[in-house]
């Protein structure tokens, strides 16, 4: 059985979502494929030019409230980012290029405690730097790795599938074609992975 | 300990809700207050003119198939109304105008079921006259009511406070001042209501 985690470094519910779904997929015996993309490419195409938590004040304010009693209630820690969205582009570059590296899981949450928890700027090389090293990888071959064309094209198809398989919001959470989205489905898609076998 | 439940007759995401919140209040013993507004009025303030879900299709697409699974989840009838939102003015100021009538929830529950799983036009007052009717409320002398001025304005300062206490999506659940939006907060509206003894 198995479940795409579909996630941008910059969404702040991709924060707890991120955060705790090794663990549960781990419970249910569901294997876990990470699929960072780039939400704002998608936010583009439906004529956003900024995140809709920003563009509608009443939503936003709702938001940091409603996640801070969500980390609350999971433990997890949380500091409201000092600037939001943060430009997830290296980190998802980097996350992308990683395959099913050991370090992969372990980078990934690096970097949202990095934006959510220590209010640190992940567009800086020196912050992906450290969450990799934290991680077990080696940050300079990576970080050269994640300028090359490539890596960079990488992304980008990736956030194009995203687009084409109906993907509008982040988290989203893929088992077969059916597509769930939100942290509050996390459940619901995992339950649907040991239903339906897949 | 008390909730008030924040809702629109033509608000997809709160048919589940409305179908089962009195169930779940009960239960915890937290008393319950019906808030019929208009969603529309509320969405026109943020710039649209009709529902997100009809303004970005992929959204729409999702939801369609997530209330579906919601349904299902929750063993309630569900057809895709052929015309979506519907208009919910005349439900809302039956509502609105009944204060807390013993017939209210039976009437809430009729409008949302005519609407979402029988495929009625609820802009119809015959349509409304019979989920009156069906909740033991004699509709002749209550949609008369629901002509007047003072109906027509209790709905609009009614909106007008959910606008004031930054509500911007249904349903949506207040316990004192705290927000919870969405369906999926329902639980969690009441836990905070347990907890923190509102």
């Amino acid at each position: 059985m198995k479940i795409e985690f579909w996630f941008d470094f910059a969404s702040s519910y991709s924060y707890p979502a991120a955060m705790s779904v090794e663990a549960l997929a781990k419970k249910e015996n569901v294997e876990l494929s990470w699929r960072p993309f780039l939400l704002g490419a998608i936010f583009n195409r439906q004529g956003w030019q900024d995140s809709p938590f920003n563009l509608y004040p009443a939503k936003g304010a709702y938001m940091w409230r409603d996640l801070e009693r969500l980390c609350d209630e999971l433990g997890l820690a949380f500091t409201r980012p000092s600037q939001f969205p943060r430009n997830g582009l290296l980190a998802a570059r980097v996350a992308c290029l990683s395959g099913d590296a050991p370090w992969l899981a372990d980078f990934i949450r690096a970097v949202f405690t990095a934006n959510f928890a220590d209010d640190l700027d992940i567009a800086s090389p020196r912050v992906i730097a450290s969450c990799l090293e934290a991680s077990g990888a080696h940050s300079a071959v990576i970080l050269k790795k994640a300028q090359l064309p490539s890596a960079k094209s990488r992304l980008r198809e990736q956030t194009e599938q995203a687009s084409q398989r109906g993907l509008f919001g982040a988290p989203s959470f893929f088992v077969g074609e059916e597509l769930f989205w939100g942290n509050d489905r996390l459940t619901s898609a995992l339950n649907w992975a040991v239903k339906n076998r897949y």
